[in-house]
């Protein structure tokens, strides 16, 4: 295929655009990365975010540009979650098989590294440079200091969107007829908090382990960190008797972790001081269409499709966006129109099917945590799975373990339920769930 | 109720605009209406619009401001469909009872006389002034040539957007965290086309009908104007055999024409010379959440629940959330944060039904009206309706008669189509659809 080199500008630093520049170098392009905000290897990170937990579909995208080694150096292994029930043990659930594993990574120090890995690469980068406007048919850029002000303009080949939920590429795509688009939010707010290292630096909790603090309408999260401490996130409803909005000061955030998270008490005294120094923080799924405009526009990751964090995607499904769109670039080399409209059309129902499965995991979180017949029937399928790995691969798995389209998993999700919804009604089924009985029903079901 | 006169900005001179602007004379405020484009009473109309149909909402608005009767000598009553399918005579079905009747108005002839009505009761016009940013919590507006030119302040007491479906007031509103949108567009667009009067000024076609010639995935509808000619509006898929794409020049507009719909052939030159003179546009739904900010900016009509265009509900239910609006200021006086919050409360669960009513009726029109199951059951509900007129009012009837919400309709519409999907399985039911067997069917499963 022949590949002609374009002048290539890309709207956003975050992980997606610094990582999309890392391939279009690769490809021979000229890439420059335009981002409204600071450099962020200059300044402290935010403070506002949610560890990251890269995946297979993150480690593929990693590998295929040479770069899956380096960043396993800034991240840990997390083959479990660590449940912390009020006045019981903690347990552990295992994620996957023997091997099978998330990886935790803060986001400011991947940010950071993949900067650094794009500048090396030869992407120039453009910091505190605010584009304001977009001429999608020319791909021309306009930047300024303010909207008002007196505007620079550039001219571009190529222009990818990479600027995240609130992108301003997608915002000019919006003006246009017959463009979808939908950005729903939650009722709950989610902040971040700091678990400090040890003394001697080692990490307070099990260090390769998910921790999860589940109460019903609200939760704790905890992933740790290579310095040794972890970063928690605290999501609770906006709104309501127990809410961002019902806790008002340092006295009240402290009787909330005691009532509710005494097991993280000793911590509790930094979480506090967070819990006002931090933001509260609202998440949104924004979903949109047409992704791309002609041979000139493409959005990549969270700009064309934001989802909510529940099942630890948002990153992994921004770069596999990347790695699909390379593949298509490998097969039609100049013909961009080609690129885009397949890369639109291939990506949209994968992204459609995550935000449906990250959402339906935050109500699942919410509400069914606690619920003995969930997860009575979790344990089914777990057996099962267990018995059968050939027959039955659970959803999560085939999100977070395998590389198949997000919208197969989503049907053969849907199809498994179904089943399980038999199996759960089968009488006595809390006494008899691992007999030979359940067993059969369910391969005759799966044979329908 | 205290009543303090405020000073009020309306931000667009539509329909909705000026209706909210009588209101609110008549309440004593000061009020100001921006509109962006030139006054439409100095200008040629756009060439784009689908006639009015009011019904009783509309008109119930229009008679609590004394205009009922003064806007009834601009519309014309249509009592019945006539319904054109070739090849066979045209056929009439009543929409109501004796006495019930839509009314068809042109938009540009009743904007017009609104804008007339509000100037007459006070309220002050500003045209060609483009309103550019708001300052929601200090309800600011800016206005100015362009948006980089330099702005002219403005300071209110209250600001409504009443600037269609893609309003700048809800646009500003957008870009909030936590505030909840969607527009998305159907795959068919529409083109105004005109039946002009004969020689003699009289109409060319059935006068008091509302005429439509279905044809599966497209559709011509006529509604009759007051100088006696008709504005018709083709609905036409934008892409695929046959399709605005489909057609390039007026030999392939004649043809669809003499091919489609020979019974209008005689109009046929002048429609084909149309085709190309008016636009093409897209119809959107668009859903939004909150509607009104603080107690210092609402939205009222398309900018907060534009709908398409298959119920004729579009400015009833614009005109709906004035008098809902109107109640409430009579309830609590000055406090604007009530009177807000209940106005959405009240009002977005109604524009959701109707906009899921409507979106309804467009796939039902596309798909259905041709499908000989569908008839036999809409003629089974009239003949019990008939017969029973206080079991079963039909759904139709609900929205355009009668003054009961929005949401309601919905809830009973999906109520009577369970009841008739059992109906309809019933064996030799096209034979018996209207004994006693199947009165007793129904009365039965009203009463479950």
């Amino acid at each position: 295929m022949t590949q002609t080199s374009k002048n290539i500008a890309i709207i956003g630093s975050g992980l997606v655009g610094s990582l999309l520049a890392i391939y279009l170098k690769k490809r021979g392009h000229a890439v420059t990365v335009f981002d409204r905000r600071p450099d962020i290897r200059t300044i402290e990170f935010s403070g506002r975010s949610i560890n990251l937990a890269m995946s297979n579909r993150g480690w593929r995208a990693l590998r295929e540009v040479g770069l899956e080694d380096s960043i396993k150096e800034i991240a840990i292994p997390l083959e479990k979650r660590a449940m912390h029930v009020n006045e019981k043990p903690v347990y552990f659930q295992k994620y996957g098989k023997d091997g099978e594993a998330i990886w935790s990574i803060s986001r400011g120090i991947l940010n950071r590294k993949m900067i650094d890995l794009a500048e090396e690469s030869g992407a120039k980068f453009k910091f505190n440079e605010k584009v304001w406007d977009i001429d999608l048919p020319e791909a021309k850029l306009f930047t300024g200091e303010t909207e008002k002000s007196e505007w620079k303009e550039y001219q571009y080949d190529l222009i990818f969107g990479c600027d995240g939920a609130f992108s301003r590429v997608r915002h000019k795509m919006q003006r246009r007829s017959r463009f979808d688009y939908s950005q729903s939010f939650i009722n709950v707010g989610y902040k971040e908090l700091t678990i400090p290292p040890n003394a001697d630096g080692s990490h307070k909790l099990e260090k390769n382990s998910f921790h999860i603090w589940p109460r019903g309408k609200f939760m704790l999260i905890a992933m740790p960190n290579i310095d040794g401490s972890f970063t928690c996130t605290l999501f609770l409803p906006f709104e309501g008797p127990v809410s961002f909005e019902s806790i008002t000061n340092t006295k009240e955030a402290q009787e909330f972790f005691k009532t509710y998270f005494p097991n993280v008490r000793k911590e509790i005294e930094n979480l506090a001081k967070d819990f006002f120094k931090n933001p509260t923080s609202a998440m949104v799924t924004m979903k949109c269409y047409p992704w791309t405009y002609w041979n000139k526009v493409a959005l990549v990751g969270d700009s064309a499709h934001a989802i909510v964090p529940f099942y630890g995607q948002g990153m992994n499904a921004g770069f596999e966006d990347i790695f699909v769109l390379n593949g298509l670039i490998g097969q039609y080399g100049d013909d961009w129109e080609t690129i885009f409209s397949e890369y639109q059309k291939q990506r949209k129902p994968n992204a459609d099917a995550i935000a449906e499965l990250s959402y339906r995991n935050f109500v699942e979180m919410s509400s069914k945590t606690a619920d003995q017949k969930f997860l009575l029937q979790k344990k089914i399928e777990k057996w099962f799975s267990n018995k059968h790995p050939d027959k039955w691969i659970p959803v999560y798995s085939r999100v977070t373990f395998s590389d198949k389209p997000y919208a197969e998993a989503l049907a053969i999700g849907d199809m498994q339920e179904k089943i399980m919804k038999e199996v759960m009604q089968l009488p006595d089924i809390a006494e008899k769930w691992d007999s030979e009985e359940v067993e059969k029903k369910i391969l005759a079901l799966l044979d329908n």
